[in-house]
């Protein structure tokens, strides 16, 4: 099985140059790439590469002389190498049809071309779109609604009632439509607030390993399309997620905040309860947001400040030592000047307006 | 199916102003209740959709004019919203009785009214109390007990010998006793310490998603009766965790630590190994906690200090770069002075003294 | 069943004092042990115990009088701690051969002495080494290869083609060969880097509950050789983990990361992408690391600085309010001075030249 490098070229909407008959069979770095193999190049870093690889053909944006095998020149080559993979991966598993071995209610609704591994468990009234794939070990809750096409890896759960767009990918291990974390004191006990909400997640929504994704309180927790979350991500209850949105691993994002669209949001990030972040805003690793982030702001650290303000903080921050030091001296120095020059420490003067 | 305002006035311990017999169906926030749905009010926040809202009553704490429907008045707006929420949610799922399709051994101890879901494991010694339910893809560990009315959703591990007491709520994909992390290194190689001791779980606990609650190295690591876990929380070997403590998203407790009761700990908070947290405290969130806190005291930051100092010290941050230009300004201009009194210069002056 | 003293001493490369013939049964704190029970004594905070202990026998690295029984006397009493624990932990539990309510394909090759529960799922392909248990709700993906004598808890899922050695422990609700998070953008819209690498798991490592371990984009993502990891780590695709390296709870490491041997990373840290940490670095916790750590750099602080700095700057980080107050106390005491010596404010003075 392959694909000609004219077939290639193609697809990823390239020009090919060399050997269009050649046959490619999977696609590798550099580094590893064989001669059945396509690579790519866009990072100048691994220039070197170029003339060791033993790769077939090279995906690149320019011509090169340095590679001399046949090579695809592409406009943007990250994106040509996206698509590439996607035609030359090894193909993903399925199973055939519903297993018997599955439990699917005889009160859901199954579309055309399911598969729904062995192990996975259909509630009553649940309902799951055409081409979708249940991997073992997933929960569909009572009257949930899975859309089309969707990848639903091992031992998810999605919980009673939340909706699920199509062409959605849940990855392995996460939830979707947990209780949202909601207590009221009545003296010291905590009184759980029900979640009677549900979660909604759009078409084009993929979602991390081990991700917590809470139903609402009341109404829905929303993640709406094109949305990506990394690993081991909380959303808490009546959160709305915005469209192609970028959320990196161990965030966590506090009750009712409204997350614009085409956020990108680092890794382990904090958001407090209420907050809204508006489109664009780009947010730094480790973060902590406990307010508004405007439009198109960037922001890092905790508590959160402007990107380019962070950066000059985080560089004077080793440098307090220093400061402390320099601090002393300049008390030192200044007495001494005061001891010579009497007027200045009278009543009155800058150094007493100085206290406070 | 509904309730009569009378008789949900009555459970939530309200007074009925209006039409009594209104029969309401269901509860939802004023912005999307509907003519048969009670809301509530006790955010000022939320005043203007008083006049707005087509909910067919309203929980409130003080009769008003703003809204022409009927009232329940109560004495604590929160607390009646959870009560008559608990009334009025869509009934919970439950399988009946124990599914054949479950794998339930022949020397286990189910009491009764128990529901186990279809794929749900339940080894050899294991106990699981009356009232108790489990849903698909639950693990129950030999010798493992489980107390009554409890709540164990979908891909919940609970290994061998731990205990769990009545009315707890184990969230999705939780696992309470897994190994600790315990090592000893015999030179460069960390030899495993096996994990004997157990998790004890008191009554009224909720175990939030994907939370890993490890078992003691000896002993036991203990949930205390009341206490609450948000999703993504890592509580480590025999920690202990005092009643009616409060714990949020993705907080890591470490080893041997003792948390007392009614502590309230933040989002994404850090406590290094044997460290005592005391009643009432409470933990800022994204705080590293590497020594004790003290009853009642409230802290921020990493390492954590005094929440109000920590206020303070966040807001002066953001000036370093100010504070390190002023500094460069005070040491020119003292320089510019010390040039025009020579005597300060001298040696033995305080300038000389400041150095150190 | 037990041990006689004599028996365990031998086992733990020790020296049996006193009765040699007494039985031991297990292994507690000097707090609980009973008089069956051997204890271990190591850290003098706990020396008043020694008195009061009811253990029957006690593993020491030098004789004592403050305890009565029998001792055995080793040269490190937590080596022999865990080797003895090893000894007189309850057995672990272990499932008969394979349940036929197992689902394991017919085209996947399982060794010997191999224990797989219920509701476990070996798809086609995979590979089972001998004398290895995969618990309930197990996955192993097509053509995954798991070596000989692994524990693999419930709900692990171990994703098509991943590679685990031999001796190698994974916790609950581990997922291992997760897709990378990878996306290329295409004007707003994440196009989908289709992750086709795998996840290489060596000999003896321990991955602790709830991990991420995601697989490659191309090639591999590689654990090696008695590394443990704590629960809820994060490892993007294309990470390598060097030799008996340790990762404690909740850190997470970005994509292409390379982690030397014997490094130490503690809790809740993140890693930048493409950062390399060479050999036996140490990590502190809650750290953000941007940039390369060298071999054996004890570094802290987010961004990271070395570890002995980060201590001082700490320390200092709540005296900002006394220096904002301090710098302001100066200025007016600089300008009183100033005012008294009036060529101090000359043009082309240190007053002027310390303003950029």
């Amino acid at each position: 099985m392959g694909m000609t490098l004219e077939e290639i070229a193609k697809a990823v909407g390239g020009e090919a140059a060399g050997d269009k008959d050649l046959v490619i069979t999977g696609i590798n770095s550099l580094s590893d790439a064989g001669p059945s193999e396509i690579s790519f190049f866009s990072d100048r870093r691994y220039q070197d590469n170029l003339r060791t690889t033993r790769a077939g053909a090279l995906l690149i944006s320019q011509k090169t002389d340095g590679f001399k095998g046949p090579q695809i020149i592409v406009p943007h080559v990250e994106l040509a190498y996206a698509r590439a993979a996607a035609l030359l991966a090894p193909p993903a598993s399925r199973h055939a049809g519903i297993s018997p071995e599955a439990v699917v209610h005889e009160k859901s609704l199954i579309g055309k071309d399911v598969s729904i591994y062995p192990l996975a468990y259909v509630a009553e009234g649940a309902e799951i779109g055409d081409g979708t794939t249940l991997f073992p070990g997933v929960f569909v809750g009572e009257g949930a609604k899975i859309g089309k096409k969707c990848l639903i890896y091992p031992n998810v759960a999605i919980l009673d009632r939340c909706i699920i767009g199509n062409n959605v990918i849940i990855h392995s291990g996460a939830v979707v439509g947990g209780d949202g974390f909601g207590f009221v004191r009545d003296g010291a006990a905590s009184i759980k607030i029900p979640q009677i909400g549900i979660v909604q997640i759009d078409d084009d929504v993929e979602i991390g390993v081990n991700n917590c994704i809470d139903r609402a309180a009341l109404g829905r927790t929303w993640i709406q399309r094109g949305t990506k979350t990394d690993n081991l991500v909380h959303i808490a209850h009546n959160v709305v997620v915005g469209e192609d949105t970028i959320i990196v691993a161990q965030t966590g994002i506090s009750g009712s905040c409204h997350i614009g669209r085409e956020v990108i949001i680092g890794g382990q990030v904090g958001i407090s309860d209420h907050v809204k972040v508006e489109d664009r805003a780009m947010i730094g690793p480790q973060s902590g947001i406990a307010k508004a982030v405007g439009r198109g702001e960037v922001v890092s650290g905790s508590p959160a400040i402007p990107h380019r303000l962070w950066l000059k903080v985080s560089a004077l921050l080793p440098r307090l030592p220093d400061f402390s030091q320099r601090m002393r001296q300049l008390e030192g120095r200044i007495e001494a000047l005061e001891k010579c020059a009497p007027a200045a420490g009278a009543p009155g003067s800058g150094h007493e307006a100085g206290k406070e």
